[in-house]
């Protein structure tokens, strides 16, 4: 099925969009991004996921020439044209083309409608594993597209059986490569304060359970917790239930993660109506 | 003028190459590169330069269809048709478009002849500064496109009136964001040798002053050191006379790294002839 972009300030077909290769998006790696879900045609929490787009924009120098309300219309005009019940939106912009191949410039703007891809279901049944690895996302609270580091560790992920991967540093952890991490000790919800991404998933979380502790959380007390999960737009809340070599609880997904996961997906079914 | 670059497996305008935007070599800054100079129409040190990008590739898990005999061929004809007497040719291999908008692909690979952007007269009688950062690049010894911390990084050395940075890692000094660093202690060269990408001017330099030490060096040791240099393609040898507020030696360029530079540049003659 043929399916559109938002490419050069207008709609076309997705694989007619291109960008020039001297863009230091791809010769520096350096261009911000962000990516939510629609739920029976709504984008879900939009107005977070475009906050934090605009932001991230501001923050790293890159010319955003489209206001928020500019930016909701062309995906709602995405949405109806490819028909998007239950799929993914993409934000691209690029760090632009520098007349010194290394300057933030003025980028370019994609906006693409992807297909999900969802943890299977038996991820949810029996939880997935993590490895850890020491390492601080650079500028962690802005969406760059900065996962050089990430994409090549996964890798190694793959060949362990892991899903992802925990980072931490100087002992306490922060974030999964895409994903938030939360663990549950004695009934209670924590979450790492620093150095993280601040997810959008993680956020509904927060309000759905407001006595989390947002506090920093050392690598022994993740391994020792009694439940642990991640938390991003495609996953929801996944159970985490190995980390590297060890069993989390009783090595299956706990009932706080599960019960929290179902409330979360009340909230989603509410704001898609 | 009209330049030429080798893309889709062919000599095309420059102004015409293209790549598809959900390449992850722009969506999550995936990808390596490298960059050398003609003199005189001969690309200089280019056997290095090749062995360097071809071994990026390996190490990234990115394909590479093309032999050291084949881009070699194709770099000629590319220098050839843009009359390319002195200039940059940088070479280029995305990520490539992957299903799951995150694995390693079959990435494009782009080589474009560039205008040198060398350092003016006025560094190499004055010397330069550079401002410290404590960071590590990610997977310091492969010449990944990873470069966002640098170019966000670079709006605060231009406010400072710095060249560039200077990273250091627990008190030890590693390299600038695209150059190596040496010091001159009583007549005597160093440089690092760990977190560090084995530049090829570097590399030549050390044949040059073969008694150089290869070793760990503290941010205390540069500050207090007789000299400072810092080398990459396109600087050559280019003296540091301040770091933060620190200035090095009597704030002169050196008459070690103006000798060496020399020696260099005869080196850099010899092989264009």
């Amino acid at each position: 099925m043929k399916t559109y972009c938002f490419a050069e300030q207008k709609i076309i077909l997705t694989e007619e969009a291109r960008i020039h290769p001297s863009d230091i998006g791809l010769t520096r790696g350096y261009g911000i991004f962000d990516f939510f879900r629609t739920v029976n045609y709504r984008p879900l929490f939009l107005e977070d996921y475009l906050d934090r787009f605009i932001n991230s924009a501001s923050h790293t120098h890159l010319p955003l020439s489209y206001s928020k309300k500019e930016l909701t219309e062309i995906i709602g005009m995405l949405i109806d044209k490819n028909d998007l019940k239950q799929g993914g939106v993409r934000m691209v912009l690029s760090g632009g083309v520098s007349a010194n191949h290394f300057s933030p410039a003025e980028g370019k703007l994609f906006i693409f409608c992807e297909d999900l891809l969802l943890p299977g279901e038996e991820k949810f049944r029996n939880g997935v594993k993590l490895i850890t690895e020491e390492y601080v996302r650079p500028l962690p609270t802005i969406k760059t597209t900065n996962y050089s580091q990430a994409v090549f560790s996964s890798i190694t992920w793959k060949e362990k059986n892991a899903e992802d991967v925990l980072y931490f540093h100087k002992g306490l952890i922060s974030e999964s490569s895409r994903s938030n991490i939360f663990i549950v000790q004695k009934g209670r919800l924590a979450t790492p304060q620093s150095n993280i991404l601040n997810g959008i998933t993680r956020k509904n979380v927060l309000k759905l359970v407001p006595e989390t502790e947002v506090r920093d959380i050392t690598l022994e007390e993740v391994i020792s917790a009694d439940e642990v999960f991640m938390t991003s737009t495609t996953k929801r809340l996944l159970p985490v239930t190995q980390i590297d070599d060890h069993i989390i609880g009783n090595g299956k997904p706990g009932p706080l993660t599960l019960s929290v996961l179902e409330n979360f997906k009340a909230e989603e079914a509410k704001s898609s109506n």
